[in-house]
């Protein structure tokens, strides 16, 4: 089996970081290949960030879709996952949501640890994205940038670690960690908190595989049909909606 | 007074008749620029559409930000309106918040009618967007394309018609028409169906112009400030956050 | 075109000083006229104030119906409202929801900072009326009576602003001003709190010019037809429904 | 133990039906006053007959309000309720809500039959007050006038029973009859249609003595506190709030 | 009337007490009878707690169901009150939705005080189950243990004055004391926080004779039809749902 | 990897079903051991059903919970997870929740259909104790009982098309099997309706393996604390709570 774990952003270091969680966690007979888009922002931190990331996060579906098995979108936010599940019938998977699926499971109530404040609403359209917002006892942002997530380690578990802690006084009994950068930090965290700690990009490997294994593709019914062919100016050759029915 | 009006999708013709129905509402003193962006789908239905769309959306406020009063973004879905709200202070109105709220003043529970099925679950994330969950009794999709709604203004109205008595008969007391291409069909629509129908485009042209009446800007204290500084490869140098930050 | 505001209370100063806002942000072809109602409490804190207050709400739509184009209810509450667009076809507009579609445009949550707590559960509700609860971040009731706001401006302000900091920490990024005798402190507390404040006056006039400008009435198929008529003991000739139908 | 039950509207004959009912369901211990206000519609249909209604239905429990020991407010929609728990400490109980908690242990979900298509949002509006959305499975209006449904009684159970079983095929298990006019029905209607019928001021009789027996009186915390004494033109002393203080 | 009051535990002094309330508020012509189940945890707390004293809450049903009027399960939580309503038609109330409608009728918000943190889930739970989310502004889990309600009576008192006041803050104006242990301290509650405070056996014997009083029986369309006769292995014959058609 | 899939009812012929889809999809180091509890209903359609099955639900959780990595609990309505995750720290997964976390992946909406109309409050009770009722658009019942669905294979899948078909119509894209008994009849239903079908018990496989492989364990902070040691009469040694702690 075949996955594609697709970075949100362009900087390189947080792409092979995720590669690595994936690795760690896939099965044996599963390859992981960890991707950068060819464009973007290095880090996705506003809603402009997002909204200029995920054209060249869906290009990486696009360009090898046949390649893979299943799709990865490793940034917290899933972005343009709605668009990804049109473009391939083959399963994408958002560390979003899997990430709240396995903290569903075990506690009553989950909590997500975060980057900066200003993605507060955000992280909590996401929840409502997936659905879960009854199960979700609390978000806390922080003073991390995506980018200080994946430089300054310990810096950013101490952090986490006292916003883990906000969270479970709110309720959570089991914690997302909301940030793609924050891969890896879940053992620590967990070990300080003695709550579950979800890292978010093992979770969505493991999604992923099960809808392989299961034999699952996207629904093409309504919502997730294949986009009609029209012009789309500016945009590549590969990316022209017509060429996926070709 | 000086509103840019931009049409989510590159269309000329849309946007023409966009410009016209903007004009024909706006007060005296308010200069109407409907623009079309330089790149993106001609027509926005799926949310592959959207998601390609965005970036040139925002370009277009980007790029003239200074020589205008406020914008309004002429897609129902209100395409990276978030995004939009960051990049500038000046006031951003969406078509499709607009037109709920003009909708939601003039009935007990208001209703959408739209393009394809397909954007069913976009137009319900949209009213979900803005809040008004709590009074949308009915969104209705057709079998018509974007296009269509542009090209095939007898037809359309028909479609519209049967459209607008299902969602009557589902308690909608007022109707928005739930994209760009529907301008100008409102009055005629009325006649025939008997409940206000509401021009989102019109409907937001009248929003924008009380915001800058009103002297309101956007905030800027959490979600919306300004993004951060960043590099964004394979964008254009006024595209990048930096340069807003100038 | 004419657009009466009505007070919700007997507080002539009040009405003053409503109507110096309204005609402040009027366009120039606008006749504002402020009304305070024939009876009725002289402010407006419990419920039973309320009740007893909106008979003679209604009664200044009934007694010049045809002399204006709009009607603002111009008390925070916005009672009476679904009677008043019983009885009208025109537009009647809420400061509630007008000074909420505004802080919606402007902010990622709003808040409302207001009066007596006693208040809080009028105002909750008066939120999900409008539909918008899922936007709402934050209730803020004070020390302040309603003739507070009126006549002890700079205390007022300090209470407000102090009021206006706890819904910001709850997540408000845009305020409503919670009682129509708070009208025109908005740019004193925006100053002081540099998030936008909205004058809830200023915002219904504003909606109230848009609704007339786009040739919209009230919806007449259901909930708001005009009430049948019938004996209603106790009231004056002209309130009675049948003459209504006359 | 004496309880007041106050018709909402001015049809005696509606009062007498009331009363006759609501003595059929009392205890033995309980006298029961049905009284009609001095003012107001004689039937409420539309939100202004509402309006126009409420300051006489609080009159009746202001003018004797010592001589009771509890008051049923007999008007579904439950008028002016949260003013009637300001001016007394004594219970007061709704035929609504009341109508409601007693469906509501009888089945899964309920439903509710009443009067005119008008009257769906202010039905709708009453469940939402009460707090009891997720269990209310429909809402189903009809051809019937508030005074059909005392005045032609077999026609108003011919078409309750279609209205009924409207109700349960959407899920309803149990179904309150949404309006006094309708008391007295509940017994041929659960004939026809199998399922709990709910009488809903023999349902509010029963609630009020309950509160009574446990000695209960309504909180005066923060919601329904006294009023504050204030001027209220235009009506008589014993409305004055001053009054209720002295 | 004779209505069996059943304890959801086995701890024979609690039902001692719980007879004891039940009778002090009981009609002079209604005959409690307080029933401990024959096998189930002496306490319940856990969700595995409730789970086991489940069957034999049923059981008390099942064994004479014909000598009673009504049931009432006393226990907070309600535990198998869906099943309770599938194996009899008389009525079946639940102290916790008694309590809650009680309170709802008394206050404006309702919050709910109770025992070990632990429970804090079942609790919601509960709420939502009776449909009453929307009014309940605060549930306030304690130290105390089920066991301790009952034996250290003066301490539980002091801690739920606490959690009493903590729900006050939160927007309470009634309160119900969520667990049948703490039957008995609601005088002296109320009189140390201003506020009703409902004692929920009470609420649930008054709600019973109302039921009973009205003639009402339990829906029997759909969900709480009787269960199908099967086997059920390792359960006594009175337990065989095979038996209750016989 | 061991894991133990209980079926919540005691026939062994759906027992032997449930073991060979799950030893379909398990991982090839996967060893699945499908139980039948040693008491209980032979099929679970009532509440009254399923409160008899929970006791010895758990019991097979108890019994063997040092040879097993996780558990699986197959019987749509997830019976007793809550107590099963208090008794044990390994992943427990309902089956429930895991189709609806595989069909959420796959559809915008997903729906579920299943057995009697009874359970149709159970079923959607179910969605809700998940998390997920704003992505659920239909749940249908059938005249299908919980061993039909076993014994009546080519008419149970007839069936179920038409359910599925209807679940279509109201907007799901992607659906559930709501029965354990339905386990095997994904595919040809697929081929039939166009839609992902989630074989449920398949779905909670996968999931388990995931939680497993992931490393994690079921939050003990809370909710799922291991109930506190105490007495249970009437239930063997081995299911005291005490015995947990030894």
């Amino acid at each position: 089996m075949r996955i594609k774990v697709i970075n949100g952003n362009t900087f390189q270091p947080m792409t092979d970081n995720i590669g690595e969680v994936a690795r760690s966690v896939a099965a044996p007979t599963t390859e992981i290949v960890a991707a950068t888009p060819s464009a973007g922002p290095i880090s996705i931190e506003s809603f402009y960030d997002e909204y200029l990331a995920i054209p060249y996060i869906l290009e990486e579906i696009i360009k090898d879709e046949a390649e893979f098995d299943a799709f990865v979108i490793a940034c917290w936010g899933d972005p343009g996952i709605e668009a990804a599940r049109e473009i391939t019938s083959k399963p994408v998977v958002g560390i979003a949501e899997a990430s709240m699926y396995v903290a569903n499971m075990l506690g009553a109530k989950f909590g997500v640890v975060t980057v900066l404040e200003r993605a507060h609403n955000l992280i909590e359209h996401t929840v409502a994205k997936v659905g879960l917002g009854p199960r979700c006892a609390s978000i806390q942002c922080t003073s991390l940038s995506v980018l200080d997530t994946e430089e300054l380690r310990d810096h950013a578990c101490m952090v986490l670690e006292g916003a883990g802690r906000k969270a479970i006084a709110e309720g959570a009994e089991a914690l997302a960690l909301g940030c793609a950068g924050m891969s890896g930090l879940d053992i620590m965290l967990e070990a300080k908190l003695g709550v579950p700690v979800i890292d978010s990009v093992a979770a969505a490997v493991k999604m992923a595989e099960s809808l392989v294994a299961l034999g699952k593709r996207t629904s093409k019914v309504k919502t997730f049909q294949m986009p009609e062919p029209k012009e789309i100016r500016g945009y590549p050759e590969h990316m022209q909606s017509a060429s996926f029915h070709a």
